[in-house]
């Protein structure tokens, strides 16, 4: 066997073991881009080979997403495929893993109407709601695993040949996901330690701000009362441990969306819309970004923060060493799972109920300071130059991060 | 664009205008093999053509069901994606289209262990039964479309190369969907026509027995009290027009299960299980098929014959012109679609409701005479020597076949 297919397999077999930790005789229901299809079975055969009872695969197909914008009817837009995400969520709370193959196209959708993007994209996001509450409140395990889709791999490396950026791409996640190691599953369980050891030690300062200090930076965040940090993997509601994304390098936790002062700098390019933004400065009074701009795409930046209020308010902190494999390959990768996760970031919009004590909604969630919006966009502000501080109650200072690397 | 090309298109065209009778805005709901993902981009572009809303595909996947039926725990193959299956019959309900791709290998499941086969199927038939349902009740318009699948192609052809077996498949699909010629929808409004003609003449007559005559052949077929002829274009419980089979080419009724007498031979082979059976012969008595025998398959075909008492009664009796397009290929397609459609058949087995007057079901059903059953096995007995008379109340005969053709 080549080192690509063993590395390919370990891929496959991480995700059903540590993503998953697919319980004996458990349903799977797995989403893919069609171009998917051999991974997908090799993950099926993981997937069978460690007790699964059923795989299901549902694919989506961009060929026929851009045929529907260019030519279905303008109210036939509205409808989105409820009965299938009401039935994919009735079955996630009955017990079936979800298995997400993420990897696509950020072109997919490129030169067709974006009023009609739009349209669509509500109706889908309006059907999709009861599932994605399925997984965001962890009614089963979950785990989104990442394919090196050819378009995707043209985003990153628009230079290469096709194949080639295939491969390098793949070489990218082997990387990242660390399974380019001899024992993955050992090397996932020391990571998760060291993650749950910052979040055990984070939690247990009940720190009232963080202060980052860098070139361009000296910001203070506040942290939203009763804020929980999280990191790594994860229990169900049932108590069965997942690690929801492959790969992940953050511990996170909710600002306090009125307590955020002074200025920051991004350190990477973060890709919004299919685009780069470069360069990006806030300056924040009272939790609102007071001043915003960007070197390079600064418009469609400011478009997404014109979405609503909550939009310049930021919904979530994550620290994340700067010697991680994810910021070592030196990449942009255009995809949130792995630009946000390698290097310390903060979120603009909405903030996540599972990182406020009791995951409180509605009233509570307001109350405790946690943010709302309709967007969530990371953006990187970290680096080897940077110093995080933890604020406690009384003042003091506890440093966290010296030169971009934990010190606690 | 080639002649191979235009006949395709042709043929998605033909199934989403005639097959379904696709509405402006309606849903469609696709099924498919996975190696038919170019043939289904054809289909959704034509059905986005015509006004679909949305085209959803689910695709199955011989690889998954073999590595699942080799791997899986034996207690995991009692499941089924049941949330799938009432989330589609719920979809066809308020109005989604169905459309499925046929079109499989017969040796998708060759050399795996038949109990864990059964005990898979058992438990997916249960769960498909509400989608079932809708589909037979035409709860909606729904419409199956051939797909030349390579493993099919092998199977048809099993002495040439699969390029090659490939083409001839779709050759001999083109000519029984009749797209090969200038103007298939007008051909299917003909034959649409032709057929409604005949069902409307034999529904008139009221008879109460068919009597076939020809080589090894002296059948008397009773038909079901309250029986109804059906064939061809099918009106959904709504009243929209829909060709549930591309191709079609029978007129068929509810033979009574205890007035069956005489004997009779087969015509053409039939595929069972994967095998082919040859010479089937059989005597009824009281509509009890109490001698059965085949020169060739007679073991497997004995074996489905014995699932329950209704399997050696008859469930259906179909009318066919002995020189259709699909008798004209001279193959064997180990296909129903498409092998019942080449003769005249009966098959053993369970009768449809649609074939008796008001849809009875249940002990209505039975007292029509309509026989129950687990199976229902078409199997072909008509040919160009032939002759089939209908019976009336008082005995009088008329002619309906004569060397294998219409003479109504
Ligand atoms: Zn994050
Ligand atoms: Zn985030
Ligand atoms: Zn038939
Ligand atoms: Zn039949």
């Amino acid at each position: 066997m080549s080192t690509f297919q063993e590395n390919l397999e370990k891929l496959a077999d991480l995700a059903i073991r540590v993503g998953l930790n697919l319980e004996r005789g458990q349903e799977v229901i797995a989403t893919a881009p069609i171009e998917a299809v051999d991974f997908v079975r090799l993950l099926a055969e993981k997937a069978y080979e460690h007790g699964a009872s059923l795989f299901t695969v549902l694919y989506g197909d961009n060929f026929l997403s851009r045929k529907r914008l260019s030519l279905a009817p303008e109210e036939g837009l509205d409808k989105a495929p409820a009965w299938l995400y009401e039935g994919m969520a009735k079955a996630f709370r009955e017990g079936a893993a979800r298995l997400a193959v993420s990897g696509n196209d950020p072109r997919a959708l490129e030169g067709l109407p974006p009023e009609r993007i739009g349209r669509a994209q509500q109706a889908q996001s309006r059907a999709y709601k009861p599932a994605l509450e399925a997984i965001t409140e962890f009614a089963t395990n979950w785990t989104i695993v990442p394919f090196a889709h050819p378009g995707w791999a043209r985003a990153v490396f628009p230079d290469l040949p096709e194949e080639e950026a295939v491969a390098r791409l793949w070489q990218a996640i082997f990387q990242a996901t660390r399974v380019d190691g001899p024992d993955p599953v050992a090397a996932w369980e020391a990571h998760n330690r060291s993650l749950h050891e910052k979040v055990a030690f984070l939690n247990a300062k009940r720190f009232t701000a963080l202060h980052f200090q860098g070139p361009g930076t000296d910001l203070t965040v506040g942290l939203a009362e009763g804020h929980l940090w999280q990191g790594g993997a994860t229990p169900t509601k049932k108590g069965r441990i997942c690690n929801p994304n492959l790969p992940t390098e953050e511990v996170f936790t909710a600002p306090h969306r009125e307590r955020v002062e002074g200025v920051v700098r991004s350190t990477r390019p973060l890709a919004l819309g299919g685009q780069l933004v470069e360069g990006i400065w806030a300056r924040f009074e009272r939790g609102y970004a007071v001043e915003v701009g960007a070197e390079k795409g600064q418009e469609v930046l400011l478009k997404v923060l014109s979405t609503d209020e909550g939009a310049r308010r930021l919904g979530e902190v994550a620290l994340v060493p700067a010697d991680n494999p994810i910021a070592r390959t030196g990449l942009v990768f255009f995809d949130t799972l792995f630009d946000e996760n390698a290097a310390s970031h903060i979120a603009f919009g909405r903030a996540y109920a599972e990182t406020l004590e009791g995951r409180p909604t509605g009233e509570e969630f307001r109350k405790r300071g946690a943010n709302e919006s309709l967007v969530h966009i990371d953006w990187m502000i970290g680096s080897m130059e940077m110093q995080v501080d933890g604020i406690l109650e009384d003042g003091t200072r506890v440093p966290l991060m010296r030169e971009g690397l934990w010190v606690i």
